[in-house]
């Protein structure tokens, strides 16, 4: 009769998310080893400050500053530390030493994944990161084993909770981008320096991981196209909201064929967008997560819940950490990460959207004409003209005409004709400025 | 060097589903060679009457009608013919030579569960079902593995296409039962026998695999208590609207203490109820399913998308095949079915909750006053009262006092109570009709 001994689990940080795994284990431990099939132990818990004062059931004895020596002597490997290095460092040695290894890290998956998917497959281990997109959210299991019979076509996704919650709050309660960031920084939604959120990379790194699983295909961070929300402003959002859409930071992962070359590849981009108010992921407020996924048999499928929050994430990596215990209870190796796709991910110049575009124009007759003219001359097709003539400004010198604005919506046009268009709009002497660009997608 | 043979796939039915299972098999066959790390092939396909036509790329000699002999000489067996028998022994003897499972079939889940899983677990089979609740929506996987080191606290789900279609065409279109039962059976999403779906048989045994999987409890679906929909009217899904509530039928399983006993267990029930506009699970149209789980650690999550039709549920079947074939190819026996909580299935009395309840009174001086000393006196707590004077019926004798409208909302409160109030206001000579009691739920 074989004894189990109980299976080691190393947390390699106690942080935001660790402390709460650290927890959850030391609690659940009874109910996890029913749910395993055997018993389960928390080996120790690295960290850099042994005295930092912490909020948690963690017995002292458990810290350690010696990563190294913890990983050795354990069968799974939880890391919760965060950054590159020395993250990818330890995970390597986890992997090579035959652990099973898992991650939230999605930095360390968009920019070192390969390496770490290539030492995994090397030794049979496996590499799980369900908490790296959308927190609590099961999204990496869905994309890698359901749906992994059927072809996905697209994903949009609202996968960074700060810049949602940014969005909503402009949308919602009528503020401005800055004092939306104020309130977030307030509420805990935003860190001190938000440049990560606001800027989109948080972002880029979940899209890379998204497309990678969805498309078989090795999609690095700094291969996505990245836009931020900071140019994002109310007028946009009330102008939206007004004509029947809802302004979000969208992930875009979708299959393209790019018009100039041919060449069948994915899209993979991160940018503000409209969505009609009448897309299921036009009702995710707040700091909430949600992707949007289209797959040729599924059809639509939404993914919606908390995308961060230290209680939240554990949950992820807790059923990632049972995964892992009962492999190792089962035996078998590792399930390799899947990239016989190798699609070309191609620029941002070979997608087709629709776009919404707002100009300040002369208030004069045969503008329209004039503004008609100049888009269908670079090829680009006009759906809906609204136009408003804006109340006179007081500061301005009596003599000056009178504005109008104007917000027009296209039929899909490529990214290359849209910015000839916008570029022959600035230049033309009827149009007094561009105040807005947006692609609307989810249609 | 290990040559891997193909692994061979007998698929058991070709109707609605196993025609669309056998036709991607076919086209995608190398794409899923290329995910699953080894070749794939469709052994046959055991069908009743070889001659019936098709509309499907089966070759003609792919066909039989000796299911028996077919899954003696394969590897993964996907049943997807419906029914109890011979569906039930088909699969036990598949099971039994050693061979994995891959089934949609819910009645026979919810009947026959545990033979089955104990059959797979004899052996180191496996069972997959992600098809049979929620059609292709990643359901049965996330609450298996991804919440594994959570505790699900509660689940809300439409679970059943036909009616969530039958109510939102009542809702948004205002047609009566009646009519929105033939608008259903005229677009193909109510069977020529609409029992199973209106009467809530189906919701309940998807409600029954959720709960067993949710709790690591055996729940039966004769253990479920079950209330269709036949007997919601238009009046209620108008006046549930301008009250600010959407009336859905939900598939619901939750943790609870029995009251009167004072034991912990589980609550396993389908029936109406409102759920607030605002609620996630509101704006879920047409025939689409949903469902909401509620965790201690992971907070809310929602898993949205179409929950039945062909070739979407060939979707979930198709990534039930590759799992399998991945672990045909890998090794290891399989994961047994978690049932180590053993949770008693409590009856609907043990369940509080709060009400809504639509009165016809007379409408004199004091009847209020009468109305809420007859709740208080049953310990049922009023929240909230409407009350609206129904303009006179033309066809009443004219000395007939005139009537009034009351909608009443309770706190939560027990069924016990709750229908000991409805029995006493039947009785009551103020009331002439008690024509509504919905539960509320989703706050
Ligand atoms: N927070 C969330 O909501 C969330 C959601 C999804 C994913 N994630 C990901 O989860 C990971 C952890 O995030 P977090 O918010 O928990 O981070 P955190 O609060 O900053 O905690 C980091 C922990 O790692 C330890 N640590 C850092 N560098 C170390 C080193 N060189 N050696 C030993 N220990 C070290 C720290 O030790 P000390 O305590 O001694 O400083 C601390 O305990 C990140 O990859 C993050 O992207 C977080
Ligand atoms: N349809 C959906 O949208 C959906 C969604 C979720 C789950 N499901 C489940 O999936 C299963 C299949 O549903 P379906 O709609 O595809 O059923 P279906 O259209 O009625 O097809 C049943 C198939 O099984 C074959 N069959 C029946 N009894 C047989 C027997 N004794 N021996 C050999 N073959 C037999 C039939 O053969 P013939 O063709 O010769 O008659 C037919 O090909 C059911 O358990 C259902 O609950 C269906």
């Amino acid at each position: 009769m074989i004894e189990y001994r109980n299976l080691r689990v190393a947390l390699l940080g106690a942080g935001s998310v660790g402390a709460q795994v650290a927890d959850q284990l030391l609690t659940h431990r009874d109910e996890l080893a029913a749910r395993i099939g055997a018993g389960i132990e928390l080996a120790g818990v690295a960290v850099r400050d042994l005295d930092a004062p912490r909020d948690t059931a963690i017995p002292r004895e458990l810290l350690t500053t010696d990563a190294e020596s913890l990983i050795l002597s354990s069968d799974i490997v939880v890391e919760l530390m965060g950054g590159l290095e020395p993250a990818r460092t330890l995970i390597l040695q986890a992997l090579t030493s035959g652990a099973d290894v898992i991650t939230a890290n999605k930095a360390l998956l968009a920019t070192h994944g390969p390496e770490l998917f290539e030492a995994a497959g090397q030794v049979g281990a496996q590499l799980y990161y369900e908490a790296a997109v959308g927190g609590a959210i099961p999204i990496i299991r869905p994309l890698r084993d359901s749906l992994a019979g059927d072809r996905v076509e697209r994903i949009l996704g609202i996968v960074n909770g700060t810049t949602n919650f940014i969005l909503d709050r402009m949308d919602t309660q009528g503020e401005s981008m800055e004092q939306a960031l104020a309130t977030a920084s307030a509420l805990g939604y935003a860190e001190a320096d938000p440049t990560a959120d606001v800027g989109g990379y948080d972002a880029a790194q979940k899209a890379a991981i998204l497309a990678s699983l969805a498309f078989h295909t090795l999609v690095p961070a700094d291969a996505v196209h990245r836009e931020g929300i900071t140019e994002v402003t109310l007028e946009q959002v009330v102008a939206a909201r007004k004509a029947g859409y809802v302004v979000k930071l969208l992930a875009i992962c979708e299959r393209l064929t790019d018009p100039a070359s041919g060449v069948d590849g994915v899209s993979v981009r991160v940018h503000p967008a409209l969505i009609p108010d009448t897309h299921p992921l036009a009702a995710v407020h707040g700091a909430n997560n949600a992707v949007f996924v289209e797959a040729e048999a599924a059809g639509s499928l939404m993914f919606y819940g908390a995308g961060a929050g230290g209680i939240q994430t554990a949950s992820a990596v807790l059923g990632d950490v049972v995964s892992a215990a009962r492999r190792h209870v089962v035996g078998g190796p590792g399930v390799a990460e899947s990239t016989h796709a190798d699609l070309p991910v191609l620029p941002i110049s070979a997608i087709t959207t629709r776009y919404q575009i707002t100009l300040l124009v002369a208030d004069e007759p045969g503008v329209l004409a004039v503004i008609a003219a100049l888009f269908q001359s670079h090829g680009v097709s006009v759906e809906t003209v609204q136009q408003s003539v804006t109340p006179a400004d007081p500061a301005r010198p009596s003599g000056a005409a009178s504005a109008a604005t104007l917000v027009i919506g296209t039929h899909e046009a490529s990214e290359a004709d849209l910015a000839a268009t916008v570029a022959a709009l600035t230049t033309s002497s009827v149009v007094h400025s561009v105040t807005s660009v947006l692609r609307v997608e989810g249609l």
